[in-house]
C-alpha cells in the first residue's frame, strides 16, 4: 500500500499540519507547535490533554480514557490526546480548558503565508570619520553612506534620533545601524544604533479589544511571532461595554485622558514584559501596529467620542494613522511609529478590516461571509461585486452579560452543555474543570440549542410548561438547571419542584436575550444577502473569526438559527483573525497597502436605515423548525 | 522748471522713499513710516530728532540747531530733523540715540518686495450636516468640501486638530475654517476654527541671535509686519559668547535642556505680548520661522552640541527643519509648524542664508560681498561662479567685550567719536546722550579710526609715545581718554600726566583687540577674493548687514583696513537682513524654496584649513598707510 499523508486540522486555532505516519495525538499536537496542557506527560493519568475529535464519534476509546472521561464526554467525542493515534485525516478541537489560563486570552489565528518586508529596514553603515577637510554634517554623512551602499535616500530624520546621533556615531567608531521607515511620503531615519544591529529587528502588533488586549512580539526579519501576552483591557472598570465606556469618556476631558492613559500604560507594561522575557529592551521595538474597533481606536488616541456615541455615530476619520508612538506615550524606540489600520465606520472598526485581510476573505472564491461575534457583531459579505459590511448590535449576552448566571470565559464557567433527550439531564464542561460558577457564551449557545433540540423550549423560545425537567426559582419563574450537583440528589420524577437559587440555570429571560442577540446577527446576514441578491445557499464559505467564535460549536450556531442552515463543511473557525491582521500589516508594507485599498472598497451598510430591518428582526427571533436542526 | 522728485534714503534702516515736494525733515521721516524720537513735536527745542546728513557737510544750520547742537556735532553733519528741509536727494542717517530704547534691539532691515503666498492657507467651509444617511467621517466631510470648493486635497491631519474638530464643527453650525499647510510631502490640516476666519492669518518670524532676539508678528495675508519685539537672549547668563554657552550645554544633558527651555519660554512670552497688544491669541499664530547661527539652532532644538563645539565643528544637519512647534514647547496654534532655514556649516548659520536671501545678494549684478559683523563674522562673496561663504572668528571686541571700557550698545555707551586733529580732543556722542558709561562697538571703531587719522597711533597700532594727548593709567599704561569731563578741567599742555582710572579711555590692549578683530575679517575677505581670483577693485557692491553693521560708519571700516579701500558709494548698510529673511520665508513658500536652493549652492570655505590664512592674518593686523585714509 502506498504511504498516505495524514492531514490534521487543529481548531479553534485553525492551524493545519501534515503527518508522514500515524502518530500519538499529544506528540503530534506538541510537535506541530500547538500548546496543550499535559501534566503526566502522556501517561493518560492527569486527564488534562482533553481534545474533541470532530466528526469522530467513532474514535476508539482506550481503557485510560474510560477511567478518566465520563460516558457523556465520550459520547461528545471528547478524548485524551495522549491516548489517541492520529492515523487518518482529522479535525481536532482543543477546548479552552486544555489551554493554559493565559492562553485563553491569546487565541491564535490562522495565518496566511506572508513574506516579511516591513516598512522599517535597518542598514549597517561604516562611516568615514569627519575631519576639518571633510565637514559634512552627521545626517549628510549617513545619507551619503546610505545612497552609496544601499541606494536608498533618507529625506528626513526624527528630531529625537538626531539628538542621539552624534554620540551613537562617535561612541561606536563611526559604525552605526540606521533604521529607515518608508513613510507614505518620505524615507525617514527613525533610529540610529551603535554597531551592526541589522540582525535584530522587532515590532509589536496589538489587537486592542473592548475586553481583551493581545500583544504580540514579532521578529520583523523573519515575520515570526516570538512571544505574546494577553491581558484584560483595564478600561473595563469604566464600563464593560463600549457604550458605557464612551459615556464615561464623554463626561469630561479628564475622563477621556484617564481612560486613554490607562490602556496605553497597560500596553507599555505588556511590551516591557515581552521584552524582558526575550532579552530585549522596549527601545528595540521599531514599529507598532494596532487594530481595534472604532470606539477603542478613538479612546486609544484620546480623540473625542461624542460624535461617535450619538447618532449618526461618526468616526472622526477613516484614514490609516501614522503617528510617532511617543506622541501618545507609547514607550518603544523614541523615533518609532504607531500604525493604525483605518476604521471602516462608527461600528465597524479596523479589527474588521484586519479580519478581512487575515482570512483572505477579499479574495476567496465565490461568495463568502466573514463574521466576528461580539457585543457588536461585524459581518462582511464578499461577492463578485465587492465586500459589504454591516455591524449589528447583538448585545453582550454572548459575553455573559444580561444572563442571570452569565460570566466571562474564566475558570468555572460552563462552556459546553449536552442535554440527554431521554432524561433531560445536562452534561456540562466547565473551564478548568472547576465547580460551575456560571455560564459563558459558548455554554449559553449550547444550552439554548440543546433545550431546543430536546424540545424543552419551543420555536418561540418558550419553556414547554409540561416539561418535567423544569424547576421554579424562589420567585416562581421557570428555569432549567445546569449544575450537576442538583441532579445528584434528586428524585427525577418530582416535577415543578421549587429549588433554591444556588444552582446555575437558564431562565426564560436568558432565552429572550439570546433570541435578541441571534436575531440581530441573522438580520444582518439576511439584509446583506438581500442587498446583494444572493441566497444563503449560494454562500460558499462562512468564516467565523474572533475569540468567542473559536469556542462555539458551529452546529449549535446553525441550530439556534443565528445562521441560515449551512453545511458545516463550509464553516471555518479561524481564531483571532484581527490579531493576525495586526501582525500581517506589521511585517509587510505590501499587505498594509493592500489593507488600505480593501478599506476603500468595503461598502458599509447602515442597518438602522434599512426599512426591512424591523421585519427581518421580528421573524429572526423565532428558532428553526425541529426538522431544520442538524 | 519741471517738478523734480526728491529721493531720500534712510540709514541704517536702508529704506528709501520719494518726496513729491520739499518737505520738513521730521515730517518726511515720520510720514514714510520710519520712527524717530520727538518730544517737542518739531519746535526745535527737545533736540531728540538728531539725524546725520551723510555727504551733507554743507547742510544749512538753523538758529535752533546752533543752540542745541555742539559745533563738533554740526561739523559731523548732525542736524535736527525738524529744522531741515529735504529739498534734494539725501542719505539721512538716524543714529541709534534717536530711536527708542526698544527699537535698539529691533533694527529693521531693508525689505525686498515679496508677494505674500505662505505655506499655510485658510479655507472657509460650509459643511453638509451629517445624518444617518450621510455618515462620512468629519475628516472626509471636510476634505470633500475642500476638493469641491477649492480643488485642494488634504492628505493628513494633525492628531490634536483632529481632537478639536468635532466640537469646532458642531458648535459652529457646520461652518468652519480649515488651515492647510503645504508640507514638503503632503497637504496637512493644521487647524480647524469655527466660522469664517479666512480674513485673519498670522505668523511669527524670529531672528534668534546670540545676544538679541527679534520677534516679528506678521500678517500672512498682506505680508505686512504688524508688530515686533526685541529682547535680550536670556541664555546670555550662561555665557555671552557662543562658545561659553556651548560649553555649558555640553556639561550635562540637563544644562542643554535648561538653556533650551529658557529661550523657548522667552520667545513664548514675546509671542504672547505681541498677541495681547494686537488683540490676538497665541492660537491664532499658524506658522513660525526661525533663523539663527548654528549654535543657537542646536540649542533651540535641544540638539547635542559637542560635535559642534569641538573640531571639526560639525552641525548635526544642514537641512531645513519642519517641526510641530508644540514638540519643543512653542505655544502657538496646536497644529502649527516651526520652520527653520537650513544652517550652512558649523559657523555659518541660517541667519547668513537669510541675509543672502533678504539682500538679494544671490542675484546682484557683478561681484558682491555681503558681510554680517559679529563675534563670528560671516562673509559671502557672490560672483558669476556662485556664492562662497566663510566665517571668521572676529571675536567679541565689536560687542564691547575684551575692551577695558567696552560695553553693549546701551544707554551711556559712546557710539560716535571724532578727534580734533589740532587739539587731539575727542568729541563724543553717547546713546541717549547719557554720561559716558563705556564704549560700544561703533564707538571703538570710530576711536581707532580717529586715533589713526590724527596720527596718535601708527600703522602697527602703537601709541606714538610723543603724542601729547596720551595719559597714563594707575598702572602706568598709556591711554587715550574719551570722557569730556576729563578735558573740561585740564591744562592741555601737561603731557603724560597720571590720571585716575575713572574716565572712559582706549588703551594699547584695546587697540590690539580691534587689530585682531579687523584682521580676522580682512583675512576672510582676502581669502574669499583669492579663491575666486577676483581683486577687490572688481567688487561692485558691499552689503553690510546686521545690527552692529547698521550703527558703524562705513568710512571708518575702510580707514582701519577692515575692508580694502572702496568707494563708499558701493557700500550699503541694510540693517537686520536676517530678520527680514525670516519674515520673507514666513510669508512666501516660493522664497522658502528659493532659500533652500541657495543653501545648496553656497560653497563653504573652512578658513582654518587655508594654508595662506596665517600670512594674511599677520599682514592684516597692520593699519592702512596714512595716504589710504579717506
Amino acid at each position: 500500500m502506498p504511504k498516505k499523508k495524514i492531514k490534521i486540522k487543529i481548531n479553534p486555532i485553525g492551524k493545519s499540519f501534515i503527518l508522514e505516519k500515524p502518530t500519538n495525538g499529544l506528540e503530534a499536537i506538541v510537535n506541530s507547535g500547538n500548546k496543550i496542557k499535559s501534566v503526566c506527560g502522556g501517561k493518560g493519568t492527569c486527564g488534562k490533554c482533553r481534545i474533541i475529535i470532530l466528526d469522530g464519534k467513532n474514535a476508539p476509546v482506550s481503557g485510560r480514557e474510560k477511567e478518566i472521561l465520563t460516558s457523556d464526554e465520550i459520547k461528545c467525542g471528547i478524548r485524551l490526546a495522549c491516548q489517541q493515534i492520529f492515523d487518518r485525516d482529522l479535525t481536532v478541537y482543543i477546548p479552552s480548558s486544555s489551554l493554559s489560563e493565559e492562553q485563553k486570552l491569546q487565541v491564535e489565528g490562522e495565518e496566511p503565508d506572508i513574506e516579511a518586508k516591513p516598512v522599517c529596514n535597518k542598514y549597517f553603515l561604516n562611516l568615514k570619520k569627519a575631519t576639518l577637510k571633510d565637514i559634512k554634517p552627521d545626517f549628510d554623512r549617513i545619507n551619503e553612506a546610505l545612497r552609496k551602499e544601499y541606494k536608498v535616500d533618507a529625506k528626513t530624520i526624527d528630531l529625537k534620533v538626531l539628538s542621539q546621533m552624534p554620540s551613537a556615531i562617535r561612541e561606536n567608531s563611526w559604525k552605526v545601524t540606521a533604521t529607515l521607515r518608508e513613510n507614505p511620503w518620505e524615507n525617514e531615519i527613525i533610529s540610529i544604533e551603535g554597531g551592526n544591529k541589522t540582525g535584530s529587528s522587532y515590532g509589536i502588533a496589538v489587537d486592542l479589544g473592548t475586553t481583551k488586549i493581545a500583544v504580540l512580539l514579532v521578529d520583523l526579519l523573519t515575520g515570526r511571532t516570538i512571544d505574546r501576552i494577553g491581558i484584560i483591557n483595564p478600561q473595563i472598570r469604566f464600563g464593560e461595554d463600549v457604550m458605557t465606556r464612551l459615556s464615561f469618556a464623554m463626561q469630561a476631558e479628564l475622563n477621556l485622558k484617564k481612560i486613554q492613559v490607562m490602556v496605553i500604560e497597560s500596553i507599555n507594561k505588556s511590551v516591557k514584559k515581552l521584552c524582558n522575557r526575550n532579552k530585549l529592551m522596549p527601545e528595540d521595538i521599531i514599529e507598532m501596529t494596532v487594530v481595534c474597533n472604532t470606539a477603542m481606536h478613538h479612546l486609544f488616541l484620546g480623540l473625542p467620542v461624542s460624535q461617535l456615541a450619538l447618532s449618526p455615530f461618526l468616526p472622526l476619520t477613516t484614514r490609516a494613522i501614522h503617528l510617532k508612538a511617543r506622541e501618545i506615550g507609547i514607550d518603544i524606540s523614541p523615533g518609532a511609529y504607531l500604525y493604525m489600520l483605518p476604521p471602516i465606520a462608527g461600528f465597524v472598526g479596523s479589527d474588521h478590516l484586519a479580519m478581512i485581510l487575515a482570512t483572505r476573505l477579499y479574495k476567496q472564491k465565490g461568495n463568502c461571509i466573514g463574521i466576528d461575534i461580539g457585543t457588536n457583531t461585524e459581518i462582511a459579505l464578499k461577492t463578485k461585486r465587492g465586500i459589504m459590511s454591516v455591524s449589528t448590535a447583538s448585545g453582550p449576552a454572548f459575553e455573559g452579560a444580561h444572563i442571570r448566571y452569565g460570566m466571562r470565559a474564566a475558570s468555572g464557567a460552563i462552556e459546553r452543555v449536552i442535554i440527554d433527550p431521554e432524561t433531560c439531564i445536562p452534561s456540562i464542561k466547565t473551564i478548568n474543570d472547576k465547580k460551575p460558577a456560571g455560564i459563558c457564551g459558548s455554554g449559553i449557545l449550547d444550552s439554548i440549542a440543546e433545550l431546543l433540540r430536546t424540545g424543552i423550549i419551543d420555536r418561540k423560545g418558550k419553556f414547554r410548561a409540561d416539561s418535567r425537567c423544569l424547576r421554579r426559582d424562589s420567585k416562581g419563574n421557570l428555569q432549567y438547571i445546569l449544575s450537576p450537583q442538583f441532579y445528584k440528589s434528586l428524585n427525577h420524577k418530582s416535577q415543578y419542584t421549587k429549588c433554591e437559587d444556588k444552582y446555575v440555570s437558564i431562565n426564560q429571560k436568558d432565552i429572550v436575550e439570546i433570541q435578541l442577540a441571534k436575531s440581530a446577527i441573522r438580520t444582518g446576514i439576511e439584509i446583506l444577502l438581500e442587498d446583494s441578491s444572493i441566497e444563503f445557499g449560494r454562500i460558499d464559505k462562512v468564516i467565523i473569526a474572533g475569540a468567542f467564535g473559536s469556542y462555539i460549536d458551529p452546529k449549535n450556531v446553525v441550530n439556534i438559527g443565528m445562521f441560515p442552515k449551512v453545511s458545516l463543511k463550509k464553516v471555518t473557525q479561524v481564531g483571532n483573525a484581527a490579531g493576525v491582521g495586526a501582525k500581517i500589516v506589521l511585517i509587510s508594507k505590501k499587505e498594509r497597502e493592500l489593507a488600505e485599498k480593501i478599506a476603500q472598497r468595503i461598502k458599509y451598510l447602515e442597518l438602522t436605515t434599512c426599512p426591512e430591518f424591523n421585519d427581518h428582526f421580528a421573524v429572526s427571533t423565532l428558532f428553526p423548525e425541529a426538522s431544520e436542526i442538524i
